[in-house]
C-alpha cells in the first residue's frame, strides 16, 4: 500500500506544469469567479443539443445568495449548480498552496462565509432545495445530487484546511456530515440510499484520512454498501412522491444508468453515466484501501480490467455515448459520436491513483498519464477561458452542425457550459498536481510521474527531481539525506532507459529501484520516439487505422495544418521518423511532429462513387500534428487521431 | 419526354423479379392482410427505440370498421395508419394485374367496401380524425398526414381500376378529392397550406394522368406552390389550435423538416425529412413535366444532384440519421447510424423515373437501377414476412444493442413496425416493377431493364426480351412488327456490351440505338465482372475503404460466412478475380462473391492499444460476399459494405 505526500510536500518547479497551473491561477480561477459570480458576459451552451437545458448564465453564486437571503430570487441553473462553486473553492485551495495570493484567499473566504449562512440551522446545506423545494430534501436521490454536493464540499473543504489551515469550511462540510447522518443509515426510519450521482463516498473517505475520524469512513461504507442493494429504490421515491403529491416527475429510472441495479462489490462492468462509474469506483477503492475490503477490490479490479481493456479511448477518453453519457459496449468506441467527458477522464485518473496506491502496477500510472496528458489537458483552451465537455477524436465541423446525431460534439471550446461540472475539475486537478508525483510505502519513494519538482517526506528525505521534460529526454535526480528505495516509473512510451548512478540499481519490468543514501546522484535517461499506435482488432472502428504518440502524447492532425485531413495516409514505418518542430500558433515549445504521408489526390469528378481498377492516386504530403490536447485552439476545423495506414511499396 | 407503358402493356417472365412477384402476391400481400387485420400474432416493433411510439398491433383495418360504425372502439396507432391499408390495396392492385386472382379480389372488394362505409357524407376521409378528434380535421397540417393518406388512397383507386376496372374506389377517392377542394385552394376562406408530409401532390398528378382530368394537376399544383410561401403555416396553425383550446400540443415546427421553408420551385438542396423530400420531388418532377415548369425542373436537378453526388449511399440509401429521419449534411454518411429507410430508396426510385422521362440520361436509371436492387430489395426478408425501416451498411450487432445512438438499427428484419409505411411500399414497388423496364418517346422504345418480359405497345409493336439476367450476360431482344427505334440502355456496371444485330446500330454514351424493323432480332452481350468502388475522397467517413459491386449488386460480408467481419482486408487486385458460387443458406441463385482477402491476426495480449513497429499480421483468407439486400435473413450478425483496402505486396 503507498501513501500519498501531503501537497505541500511537493514543490512543482515543472515547466510544462508551472505554465497550467499559472495559467489556472492567474486565468482560470479568476474567470471562473467572473463566471460563478455572473459578473461578465460569456457564452454559456448547454452540453449537449436539448432546449430544456438551462443556458445563458450560471447563478451559481446568487442562488448562495438567495437561499441566505440576502437577496431574493429564483434558483436558477442545474440542480447540481452549487458544486460549480465548491470545485471552484477546492482549485483554489489548492493553488494556494502552491501560490498563496492574499487577494485569492480574502475573495475565498467571502465566498465561504457566503456558504456558511446559506447552511441551514440543522446543517442542511443545498441551495436549489431550499429556495425550490424543501419538501422533497433527501426524498429524490435519483437525481437530487445533494450529497453529490456535499462530496465536492467536503473536498473543497480538505483543500481549504490544507492550504489556509482555516477550519470555517471544513466545520460547514462537517455539519453537513452531521446532518446527513441524522437522514441516512441502516437504521429504522433513516433512509437506506444513497445519492443518484457517486462523490459522496469517495468525498468522505477523504475526510477519513484528513481528520482520522472513522465515523466518516463508516459513512462511505454505508453509501456504498446500501447502493444496489433495493434496486427499487430510486424508482420508489418516484412513486411515493407522485402519492404523496410531492412532485408530478415521472422519470423513468434505469438503475444501471446510476450503478445501482446491484451492490457496488457485485458490479462486473463498466456501465451506465461514466463520471458516475468511476467516482463510485474511485471511492469504492478507497474503501477497499482502508478496510481491507477485498471483495470491494476484486469489483475495482474488475471495472478497471473492462474500461481500460474495452471501453476506454487511446486519449484516455471514456463515455462511448452522449445517452446518458454513458458507457457502452465492449470495443464500442466510435471515434466521431463518442462522448469523452472531461469529468470523466478526470475520473479515471482518480480512479487508476487509487488502485496504484494499493498496488504500485506499471498499467496504473500509464493510464493515469494518458489521461492526464491527453483526455484531461483537452478539456481546457491554451487561453484558460474556454472548455471542452465532449472530446471527440475525429471532427468534420460539416458534420456537426448538420448531423443531430452528433450536436454534444462542439467544434470549438465554449465560454462555459450550462452543466459547468468540466471546467472546475479541471481546474482543481491541475492545481493539485503535484499529488500524483511521488508516493510512498513505509520504506521507499515512488517517483511516478516525470514533472521537475522538488519532496521532501516527513523523515527528511530531500529528493530534488531536475527535467525539462517532455521537451527533453533525461532526469536528474538529486537525493539528500536519503534512506530506502527510489521506485522511478519506466512509462509505457519511454524507449532506452537507463540510469546512471553511483548507487544500486535493480530493474524491474515496471522499475528502476535505486537505493538512496545520504546523497545518492541519479542521471536517468530515456527516448522518446514517435510511436505508432493500432487498436485491438476486437475494436472495429479502428480496423486498419493508426494513432501516433510521443512521449505521454497522443498526437492528431487538424484541418488548419493539413488541408483535407481526411485525405492523409500514414505509412508506419514514417512515423518513427517523424520530426520534432515547433508551430508558434498553438505550441510554447517543439512539439510539432512532421511524418511524410501520402495524401490522395482530390476527384476531377463531382461524383460520389467511382468503379475503380488502378490504385488510389495519392502523392507524397508532410502530414503535421500536434498533440491531442491542444487541438480546437485555432478556431473551427478538420480533426482526426487516427490515419488510415497506407502500405503500399 | 418519354411516357410510360401502361402495366399490362408489359409482362414479366423473368426468374429474378417472377419470383419477387410471386413472393409479394403469395406471401406478402396474405401475410399484410393478416397483420393489417390483426388476426394473426407477430411483433410489432417501434422503427427507433422510443417507448411512446405504437408498437404491439397494426389495428388498420379495425380503425376503418371503427369510423364506419360497424364496430366501437378506439383508434389505435400512428396518425397516417389508414396509408398501411390503401398501399396493401394498390399493391393487390398491381399484382392482380400480373396474376389475377378473384379470392383476393374478393377480399379486396371488402376492403374497398368498407373504406366506402367509413367515408362521411361530405367525402372526408381519415379514420383518426373521424374517430378522435374530428374539429382538427385539416386543422393541424403539420402532423395530420390527411393529404397524405388520401395521395394514398388515390394510387391505390388507380391501380385498382388499372387491375379491375372497377371504380368504386376510385370514385372514394375523387369524392376525397372534392372534400379537399373544398376546403384547400388559393380563394379566401379556403386553406393556404399543404400536407406536411408530401405524397397528395404526386399522387394527384397520377390521378390526372389516369383519367386526363386537368383539375388534379391544377390542384397538385396549388400543393406545390402554397408549401413554404408562408414558412409560419404551419406554426401558425398549433397557435391556433391552442387558442382556441383545439389542443394542447406544443410542437416545435422546424420548416426546413417539412421542405416547407421555402417553395419547392426555390429549394436549393436535399433536406429534412429523407421520404418527404422525394415524394416532393417526384410530385414536383411530375409538374414540372406536364406544366413545361422549367423553374420547378430546374429545383429538381438541384435536388438530384444533391442527392445522388453528395448525400446517397453507394446503396442508394438515403438519409443519415435517424434525427427526423433525415438528410444531414453533404458527404456526411456514416455506415453505422444512417436511416437509409426503405421508404426513401423507394421515393427515390420514384424521383429517377420522374427525371428520367424528362430527361433520359443514364445516370437517372443508374440510380434507379442501384437503388431497386440494393436499398429496397434490402427492406424485405426472402421469406416475404420480415421487414427492414432502417438499411445500415455496417453493423456490430454488440454496439446495435448498447449504444443507444444505435437505437433504431435492427439487426434483424421485425415482424412489422408500429409505423409501417415500409412494408406496404416495398410491395406496391414490387408488383409494378413493369412500369420501369421500358419507356417510350413518340416513335422509340427504351428498354431501361434487363429484365426477361414481353413489351405489346399500343401501336401493335412487341419486343420481347429474353434473358437470364442478373444469373446470365445476355440479352436476347426479339422485335416483331418493329417501327421506330429501340434505344437499349448501357447500365454503368457493364463492360464490354455488344450488339449481334443485323439492324442498324448506333452507340452513345448512355445507349445502343437500334432500328427496329417488321422482324428485328438483337443479341446484346456484356459483362458483369466484379468491380470495386471507392468513394470521393470528400466523404471522409469511407476512407481507405473499398465496397465491391457485380452488375447492379453492391455486395456486403456478413459474420456468418466471415467471422471477425470487421478484421478483413481486400486487395484491389483481387476484386477483380473474385469467384462467383451458390450458397444454398440464403441465394436462390449463383450469386455469392468469394474474394481473396487478408485477415488480421487476433492479438495474443487483450491490450486495447498497442505500440506497433511491424506491419499488421495477416493471413490469407477468403473474403465470402453476398448481395447488400440478401443480408441479415440468417440470424443476427455482423455486416460490413465498406472493406479496408489492403495495399501491401
Amino acid at each position: 500500500m503507498l501513501q500519498e505526500f501531503s501537497l505541500n510536500s511537493v514543490k512543482l518547479s515543472d515547466t510544462f506544469w508551472k505554465n497550467y497551473q499559472a495559467l489556472v491561477k492567474e486565468t482560470v480561477i479568476p474567470y471562473q469567479y467572473e463566471v460563478l459570480n455572473d459578473a461578465i458576459t460569456v457564452d454559456v451552451q448547454a452540453e449537449r443539443a436539448d432546449d430544456t437545458l438551462p443556458t445563458g448564465k450560471s447563478h451559481a453564486l446568487e442562488n448562495f445568495r438567495i437561499a441566505a437571503g440576502l437577496k431574493s430570487g429564483e434558483h436558477f441553473g442545474w440542480i447540481f449548480q452549487d458544486s460549480d462553486v465548491y470545485k471552484w473553492l477546492e482549485a483554489v485551495g489548492y493553488s494556494l498552496i502552491n501560490q498563496p495570493d492574499n487577494e485569492l484567499e480574502t475573495l475565498a473566504d467571502e465566498v465561504i462565509e457566503l456558504i456558511g449562512k446559506a447552511q441551514a440551522e440543522d446543517g442542511y446545506l443545498d441551495t436549489y432545495f431550499q429556495i425550490k423545494n424543501p419538501k422533497l430534501a433527501y426524498r429524490m436521490l435519483y437525481f437530487s445530487h445533494e450529497l453529490y454536493c456535499a462530496g465536492h464540499l467536503i473536498e473543497a473543504a480538505i483543500a481549504y484546511d490544507q492550504a489556509t489551515g482555516k477550519q470555517s469550511l471544513l466545520e460547514i462540510a462537517k455539519r453537513v456530515v452531521e446532518n446527513i447522518q441524522v437522514h441516512f443509515g441502516y437504521e429504522e426510519g433513516k433512509i437506506h440510499g444513497a445519492d443518484g450521482h457517486q462523490e459522496i463516498e469517495l468525498a468522505l473517505v477523504r475526510l477519513y484520512e484528513h481528520t482520522q475520524d472513522k465515523q466518516y469512513l463508516t459513512l462511505a461504507a454505508f453509501f456504498t454498501d446500501i447502493r444496489g442493494s433495493n434496486p427499487h429504490f430510486y424508482a420508489n421515491e418516484v412513486k411515493r412522491n407522485l402519492d404523496e403529491g410531492l412532485s408530478d416527475e415521472k422519470p423513468v429510472i434505469d438503475p444501471a444508468y446510476l450503478q445501482a441495479n446491484e451492490q457496488p462489490k457485485n458490479q462486473q462492468i463498466a456501465q451506465g453515466h461514466a463520471v458516475r462509474m468511476l467516482y463510485m469506483a474511485t471511492g469504492m477503492a478507497k474503501i477497499a484501501n482502508h478496510a481491507n475490503d477485498n471483495e470491494l477490490l476484486a469489483a475495482c479490479e474488475r471495472i478497471w480490467e473492462d474500461v481500460t481493456k474495452r471501453k476506454m479511448y487511446v486519449t484516455a477518453g471514456v463515455g462511448s455515448t452522449v445517452h446518458g453519457e454513458a458507457f457502452t459496449g465492449a470495443y464500442d468506441l466510435p471515434n466521431d459520436t463518442m462522448y469523452c467527458e472531461t469529468c470523466a477522464s478526470i475520473a479515471l485518473v482518480y480512479f487508476a491513483y487509487e488502485l496504484f496506491k494499493i498496488n504500485p502496477k506499471k498499467e496504473y500510472m500509464d493510464v493515469l498519464e494518458r489521461a492526464l496528458y491527453n483526455g484531461v489537458l483537452s478539456g481546457a483552451s491554451v487561453d484558460g477561458k474556454h472548455f471542452f465537455y465532449v472530446n471527440p477524436l475525429e471532427i468534420h465541423p460539416d458534420s456537426c452542425r448538420h448531423n443531430p446525431g452528433k450536436g454534444h460534439v462542439k467544434t470549438t471550446r465554449p465560454d462555459w457550459f450550462g452543466c459547468a461540472c468540466c471546467p472546475p475539475n479541471f481546474a482543481r486537478l491541475i492545481s493539485s498536481l503535484q499529488k500524483y508525483v511521488y508516493t510512498q510505502d513505509e520504506e521507499n519513494v515512488y517517483l511516478n510521474l516525470f514533472v521537475a519538482s522538488q519532496l521532501t517526506t516527513e523523515q527528511g528525505v530531500r529528493i530534488k527531481q531536475k527535467t525539462a521534460f517532455p521537451y527533453e529526454n533525461q532526469l536528474c535526480i538529486e537525493v539528500d539525506n536519503g534512506a530506502g528505495k527510489l521506485f522511478i516509473r519506466k512509462p509505457s512510451w519511454a524507449k532506452n532507459m537507463q540510469m546512471h548512478t553511483e548507487a544500486t540499481v535493480e530493474e524491474t519490468a515496471d522499475y528502476f529501484i535505486v537505493q538512496m543514501d545520504e546523497k545518492t546522484r541519479i542521471q536517468a535517461s530515456f527516448e522518446q520516439p514517435t510511436l505508432a499506435i493500432r487498436s485491438n482488432p476486437k475494436l472495429w472502428t479502428n480496423s486498419q487505422l493508426l494513432a501516433i504518440q510521443r512521449g505521454p502524447f497522443v498526437y492528431c492532425g487538424e484541418g488548419r495544418d493539413n488541408s483535407m485531413l481526411f485525405s492523409y495516409r500514414v505509412r508506419l514505418a514514417s512515423i518513427s521518423k517523424a520530426k520534432l518542430t515547433k508551430n508558434a500558433s498553438v505550441l510554447p515549445e517543439t512539439l510539432q511532429l512532421v511524418v511524410s504521408a501520402e495524401k490522395v489526390k482530390n476527384w476531377e469528378t463531382d461524383a460520389l462513387y467511382n468503379f475503380v481498377s488502378d490504385k488510389e492516386e495519392t502523392s507524397p504530403a508532410q502530414l503535421t500534428l500536434i498533440p491531442y490536447h491542444l487541438w480546437g485552439n485555432r478556431g473551427e476545423n478538420e480533426l482526426r487521431v487516427w490515419f488510415p495506414e497506407y502500405t503500399e511499396n
